[in-house]
């Protein structure tokens, strides 16, 4: 079992500053990279491939609804097709980024709302499997639901995640909030643990409920973002995926 | 010698047709293809590789300043590290739709305003170069200027356009105009011809001027752009490069 | 009685034209004039407020959902109070070529994707009717949806439109399409006047609708826009409002 | 005599947050409010618009060019009636936010690039000159540049800004940067006063210049704004416009 923390990185847009990306790249093995239709731009694309790949960081393709202006977080309806070239648009300009930085393209990764569309809507699930049939590259997302069945059904590798700063319900879905309140570092480091050791959290209602936790999704707005991924990755060192 | 017919392709965007992309296609060698930065979207991209690909024409990124609403003929004054990562997203852009279609990056082109200014800033030129150099392609151009300059003494290889529907002043450099008249096919034929041939055009002004033809370009938005490409390929056929 | 005859004007954008807007104007007593998020730039706006001035056709805003990559035909789900204020901004950008023209905003129209979903969703057609209510103008739309409830129950003028050109189901509800195709001028005109006067329509299965014409709408983007609406506003000629 | 304080606000956009609005606006007499071409959008217009409203701040336009990835500070050649156009849309999108919230339009200030472009170029400040006219409101800029004369010969009213937190060099002209270093709160607060009252500034050299202070301008992404605009009010108080 070797699992890895990722984190979304690359946020900022033109003089907007989002998330404390140096501070948290030490502590995480795989960097979400934003591609520039919810956030980023061709100058912090550059500057994040550099940054995680000096931290030996992986580095994934982070792409978005074309949304600028709602940060991705507005589910549009778009046909399949215009949606698979879209995804395919943005993956191909963070290569070429990371094709000059010399590192592979290590995973994908849909943000937002196009997350939480691809958990519900088949189309959508096929038109990130479209775009990802090209690259031979896992893409991370919540297992149980109708994006793992979809991916797993064209054969592509799927990593689950666990969210150790957002809150499960019983079902063990996720509580999805417009901001990240603080979380205390001990308690989501052990909430990971656990979840990697026994597949296992507690839901908002103190309920058990299954997860599956191959990576652990840090998020970077959250207000002690730095110490939640330090406290994450020093519990989870003994089985950080090494190479 | 074996030179080359270029035509900017893949320009329409959203709704928006602009040129008879399916009309010109068959009489070109090389398409100059828009990566969403002054034209085209990702679904443009994606059905103007496949239609190139074909009509086994060769596939360039035709890359522009960031100026959609001004369709990338507004200078605009961007660092040189800034603008190479410009053009280093919209290459790797179009890239992953070559890639999908199995058709190599061919050439680059700088589009509208950046190609003009090119010709005149070192900088400018550089931070093209600093994209280009990733690539090993050539970088089509106007021949005689800081362009060419600039290219060749960072080693890059450089193609020289001769525009079958513009015209020349008596310094050989072109007269650009906003919109472009319809031209007489036969008299452009015979005018990329010369040039081929002999390196020769008539200025406005009726003056012989030098110019060097690597590959002829034609304007897609020429009113009778079809019949000038048509034209042109006829008179040129003997010397089309064909592999 | 007395009813207008209106159209979608100004969705030229850029370089790229789109519809023959000079052709239409002269028949329609109302233009829908685009705001700079699905088509139109502030040239355009311009341009066409100018336009409908000159032939005395009185100017409403054509606001969208802000998506020009899709020109305003993809869903996207925006909170109330964040559409209210994108459309607030689109009225006001509209009204200020409006106020140079010297020439009142007559009417509000949302555009496209907008429109489907304020005939079903509440809190869409409150969005909307936020923005209105400081403007003292009708709303033009759809009878017998949530959009007339709302906007009625607020205290807002509705104005119903008839599409001349497009299909309507056995519930009287339009069968929309992606593309216009080419409708037989005279018989869209007398389905406009049966409209008008009897306040029914065929359905595409043959049967009998109720339908209410305030207004009749002409797409400028069918094939024979411009015979369409010549004879629209022949039939029509009797009934509309003059002043 | 009587002057004012302003300062550039609402330049937040999306989930991004620029600036100390909440904490400078107690301080100013103008707010210079972005209208969503190189900062801000539909919300933060609101939000920023009430904002001043509820301090009794002035509300001014704060238009730039369209380069909202640059946030407004790359130079674009734009032709004169373009550039009006794209200034006029600004405003109205403004006006209707100050519309309803009851306040008047009090002045209007170019933004970033397009400022420095009108002290240099007539055909700018003509541009901006051509939205202005309808608008019977002061524009503020530099005094002795072209802006001034061109403003000033077409018989609209300037006030001429003097910068608390910038450098002037030895004709009096701006020391411009790109990010705002921290200025000592008093020293610029004596420095504003200076201006005020005896038309004169030290340059980055030690020499005296005249400059001319109608309004003073604080910068909010000073890393110590909030002090600085604090500092600068109470030494201004006795002169400060109070209707």
């Amino acid at each position: 079992m070797q699992i890895g923390i990722n984190c979304d990185m690359g946020e900022s847009f033109s003089l907007y500053k989002l998330g404390d990306d140096e501070g948290i790249m030490p502590f995480i093995t795989e960097a979400n990279i934003a591609c520039g239709f919810h956030a980023s731009d061709p100058n912090h694309m550059r500057t994040t491939v550099k940054l995680a790949k000096s931290h030996d960081v992986k580095t994934g393709a982070h792409f978005s609804l074309p949304d600028q202006a709602g940060f991705g977080r507005r589910e549009m309806k778009i046909a399949r097709d215009e949606l698979a070239n879209i995804i395919i648009y943005q993956i191909g300009a963070l290569k070429a980024f990371l094709d000059i930085a010399g590192v592979p393209l290590n995973h994908l990764k849909p943000h937002g709302a196009l997350y939480g569309m691809a958990c519900r809507q088949e189309s959508v699930a096929h038109a990130i499997a479209d775009a990802a049939v090209h690259h031979g590259v896992p893409i991370f997302g919540m297992a149980g639901t109708v994006q793992e069945d979809v991916y797993l059904s064209r054969g592509l590798e799927f990593r689950s995640e666990y969210f150790c700063d957002l809150d499960y319900d019983d079902n063990g879905a996720l509580v999805i909030t417009r901001t990240h309140d603080p979380v205390d570092p001990e308690t989501a480091a052990e909430r990971c643990l656990r979840a990697v050791m026994e597949g296992k959290t507690e839901s908002i209602n103190g309920k058990e409920v299954a997860v599956r936790a191959d990576t652990v999704c840090v998020h970077s707005d959250t207000p002690n973002a730095v110490e939640v991924a330090g406290a994450v990755r020093n519990i989870l060192e003994p089985y950080i995926d090494q190479n």
